[in-house]
């Protein structure tokens, strides 16, 4: 599969078998993840698993209360990631006040994105959510208080979902220039 | 090549041959930039493309200035890559306000994971590149006043260098953990 298939077999998937995702599946999308470039090598994240049912469970709850709305499907996924924010490296941080720009956030989409596309080639399906409790979230895992968990991942295997097709997406034209905007 | 082996040869290549790199070749990127996910589908994005010899000079001269240290390299490479953050779609935005998290940086880190990884398969080098004269850079782009360029990529066949390995990465113990944090 040549990376532009791969790229394309990449879905949102919101529908989820219950068939349980193998360690070792997890892990090759973890190495993937551990090979992302990012802004002055600080590899700014931390990715928390949560694969056991009633503890997956629990998170889910605490994650996509009442107000989860369209994340709802979320509850069902067998795994969920929580992707923690770590501090930047000296460097990194100095260049994203001195550019008022969050390199970490950035850095944190590249992993994601690793993540995801590991994920496809091994038929697995991913949906990146950025909607829910992370005040909650963070206190279930334990995540440090002056860390963020700016984005969660659902991963399971995918079922067939007849109600969505692909996702549209802009033309070529809208999305590059040449020579100038 | 399996995805593995992708992100393994993508590396952030500080070296280019002074060999054009084909339209064809970086259209292919920028298709799977076209299929990169992002919050709520809005692809808040647009890659502009500077790979005429004599206006990319004028770019990176604009771009990487006396002040631009480690980024001098980039005056190299033969094509350079400014990526402008578009206006996200009102749910997106929403959804950013109010989780104060920017989801459209998480989105331009996802595009340009895709545009590299892609590259990579096609044997050319890249760098993302955090650190440039924003300002003289969409000014010289014409990029409208209200958007920001928070990334640039550089772009062109590597020249092996025998200075730099391959960047270090964290132990996978310290970029995961499973039922915690």
């Amino acid at each position: 599969m040549d990376f532009l298939d791969l790229a394309r077999a990449r879905r949102s998937v919101r529908k989820y078998s219950d068939r349980p995702v193998p360690r070792d599946a997890i892990e090759r999308c973890l190495r993937a993840v551990r090979l992302a470039p990012s802004a002055c090598n600080a590899q700014p994240w931390r990715f928390v698993v949560v694969d056991d049912p009633e503890r997956r469970r629990q998170l889910a709850r605490a994650a996509f209360g009442p107000l989860a709305g369209f994340n709802h499907f979320a509850r069902q996924a067998p795994v969920l990631v929580t992707v923690v924010m770590e501090r930047a490296s000296f460097a990194s941080a100095a260049g994203s006040l001195l550019s008022g720009k969050r390199f970490s956030l950035i850095d944190i989409g590249i992993a994601a994105a690793h993540f995801c596309l590991q994920a496809a080639e091994l038929g697995l399906g991913t949906c990146m959510l950025g909607w829910f409790n992370q005040r909650k979230v963070k206190r279930f895992l334990s995540v440090p208080a002056a860390l963020k968990a700016p984005l969660m991942i659902s991963l399971g295997w995918p079922v067939p979902d007849t109600e969505t097709g692909p996702s549209s997406r802009k033309t070529i034209e809208r999305v590059r220039g040449y020579g100038g905007y």
